[in-house]
């Protein structure tokens, strides 16, 4: 039994663990297209912060350590085509010899690739412009070189998503002045403007000029450096800086697939089943280049770390004969700007009406843990819930580092996951101790307020 | 329509609030024993290590706050009847007055009081003695004047659950040598020995003197100062110190009710049903004084302040004629010793035995954050599992302050809560950013642990 294996990111080498875990008899081919597999591309940012050095402790595990559980690395081979019904995958090297790997069962994990959003100039500038992306190690190397070795100054970030934000606070530690241009109304757009605020005033307050509602039109290169051009407001805007960093979401990597005959589905990713099926004959997909399963919203395209690795490890459990099914996402994400963290779960209300649910949010603060014990900070909290039956879709917190605000949002995760009320949440027996908690954790302090504020008639805690 | 309620700690004034959150028109007594009501027991260590000050920051709420919501509190009032059948109580003022308060519902939180353990002296020798319990304002004003007035230099803490190790290092934050006694083979005998072993570690870093196996039989005093004897490892044993502190658990505080005709169940802890109901027509009780349903082990006595919390809750809103129901308990817990936090939920392998499972356990270390990102630190976490069925029974988390074991913990309750196995919590959709997790969550990794190392054969992540 051979697995075949296309890419060496998260989807593919969880795919690949998991394989080897369980059948130390089969024999598993990864195929990367660089010289760095497994290494953690959420980790970046804190490379240029100086958190992490060298590089190299990016790798979550080494090339050394894959093979030693018996996975066999093709490194710097690029997949370039799928023979389905001969059960072929055609690869090239980097010199340009082709050649081909028979397969059993194909795993393809070729992610996504960066986006350039419709902005001009973006696919034509590249790193020896200052034009940077940020979305390999090779990308990496070239917006070190960039810092190294011309000291830039002034920088432009094009988007205010979780790479945006942890990358203004890295250049800004490194003394960087740090331009943040968001097309929408607030950052982060992925919780509600009201949150985002928090973050929006925390940047600032840290010297990140941030600017909201700018729509970028093109990127350009001129004697005094980069020229940012666009909108602000509905107003001309023109910005210009000497490193410019685009950042502005990811496109799935599919070409690969569509041309063996794969269908595409949400966010023109590859659809696949909840085994991780594409459709093709022994051809499994997961990661950031397939559709996402979600527990609320059934098929969208929501591409995550932690989604690939639960993907990965399912394709690579079915490849083997398994009958393991992804469970869904719920969109977890969490992120630490500066001195604050956010996270969200589940849906927020613009969301959950697209969804066809009768959404209703309430945001509440409560503290991380009793006043009285030092160190204590308020959480905002947001929670969306369902009119009509009350059952919890979503929520939304900001709090400063230190106040387990991730691991809080796991919490209303799991709950989420079992389609608890709003209500039922002051049910769970959560852990409290002064200096970490009340003896009504903040995440039911927040619950109770929604039903508090949402309802005329507060409601049984036992519905 | 008038509720009376003693009881002014967690059980008594959260049943008090709900009722008057759910009804503005109901009347609400509360009738408190001494002049402090709704402060925070579990704060007193705190105050004692200097955290907190002025004691008055203990209060939750003051009473002004509280009777700012509406109910009537009746302060320095001991309740010594109840007249079911005629509705009415018999309280007693400090001047030795009686008086009736008559009543449509009745909630009763007396709480329990400090156990002695059959320990020779402890009933006979008090504060003025250097004899200490720890379970009022009114010990904690004993224990202060002691602390300021006499100047102790040693300690002997008999007891070493949660307050007497918040304890321990209260006293040794002041200077004050502490030996502590512990009966048992390790100190928090509400963890398993190995994780309780991490925890004797951190006392003895820190200065403490730990004695495990350890059975104090009496304290006497002395020219020299107060002497527990007893047996070590069954060998005789004596120490003397300035002060003996014992906090070798409660009893539930019953007599008013068993007057009352009420029944005793586990623990001798009154008998009520989910509902809070004691059987005795229009009264109610809740807190340390009752029984606890818990969700794996059916009736018990597991007194816990988040407990009373939502058992008066419900208290409150049922005998406004609600129906809620308790959703039972797991014995969720979490206590910081200096700088480590331990924590735990569900069951250990032994109370899993006794309650009919046929339980199963494995210990894992797994960093509370991706180990490149500075400050990161292993977890260690012990999981109990269903062989039969896999589910999850319990977890223990030990880990540094800071690594968010308490409410990681929370995840592990919320997943007991549903019934969850082992392999399922791998579905959890948990958040991850490389400064706080990892894409696989610890609590993820230690499931995957229990898995690998419980099973002969990987099963099915989607079981």
């Amino acid at each position: 039994m051979h697995i075949a294996i296309i890419g060496g990111s998260d989807a593919g080498i969880s795919a690949a663990l998991r394989a080897r875990e369980l059948d130390p008899n089969v024999d598993v081919t990864v195929v990367v297209a660089d010289r760095y597999p497994n290494f953690s591309i959420c980790g970046i940012p804190y490379y240029f912060s100086g958190d992490v050095k060298p590089w190299q402790s990016l790798a979550h595990r080494t090339s050394a350590d894959l093979e030693a559980t018996g996975m066999s690395l093709r490194l710097d081979t690029l997949a370039t085509r799928i023979d389905v019904a001969g059960r072929n995958l055609e690869v090239r090297d980097t010199v340009g010899t082709t050649s081909l790997i028979g397969y059993d069962e194909l795993i393809v994990g070729t992610g996504a690739v960066p986006s350039s959003a419709g902005i001009v100039g973006l696919d034509e500038l590249g790193p020896e412009d200052g034009v940077h992306v940020l979305h390999s190690m090779g990308d990496t190397f070239a917006l070190d070189r960039h810092l190294d070795e011309r000291t830039p100054r002034t920088a432009i970030i094009i988007g205010a998503g979780y790479v945006g934000l942890e990358m203004a606070e890295a250049l800004s530690v490194r003394g960087i002045h740090v331009t943040q241009l968001q097309r929408g109304p607030e950052v982060l757009s992925t919780l509600d403007p009201e949150l985002g605020a928090l973050i929006h005033t925390e940047l600032t307050r840290h010297g990140v000029e941030v600017v909201t509602d700018s729509k970028v039109a093109s990127v350009t290169r001129g004697p005094d450096g980069l020229t940012v051009a666009g909108t602000h407001l509905g107003q001309p805007f023109e910005r210009t800086a000497d490193l410019v960093l685009a950042v502005v979401g990811v496109v799935p990597n599919t070409s690969l697939l569509v041309d063996a005959g794969a269908r595409l589905g949400a966010g023109n990713a590859v659809m696949v089943d909840e085994t991780m099926r594409t459709g093709l004959p022994n051809v499994w997909a997961a990661g950031d280049g397939v559709i996402t399963h979600h527990r609320l919203l059934g098929l969208t395209y929501l591409p995550l770390g932690t989604t690939s690795h639960k993907q990965g490890r399912i394709a690579g459990e079915n490849a083997l004969g398994g009958s393991a099914r992804f469970a869904g996402s719920l969109g977890t994400q969490a992120v630490k700007v500066f001195d604050l963290v956010a996270a969200r779960t589940g849906l927020r209300e613009h969301e959950a009406v697209a969804a066809g649910f009768d959404p209703i949010s309430a945001t509440a603060a409560a503290d991380d843990h009793k006043a009285y014990f030092p160190g204590s900070h308020p959480i905002t909290i947001r929670i969306t819930g369902n009119q009509s039956d009350h059952s919890l879709l979503g929520a939304q917190m900001v709090g400063t580092y230190g106040t387990e605000v991730s691991k809080r949002i796991d919490t209303y995760a799991t709950a989420i996951h079992h389609g608890m009320t709003v209500e039922a949440i002051s049910e769970l027996d959560l852990s409290y101790t002064p200096p970490l908690g009340s003896p009504w954790d903040a995440v039911q302090i927040a619950t109770q307020a929604w039903t508090r504020s949402t309802t005329q008639r507060v409601v049984s805690a036992a519905v």
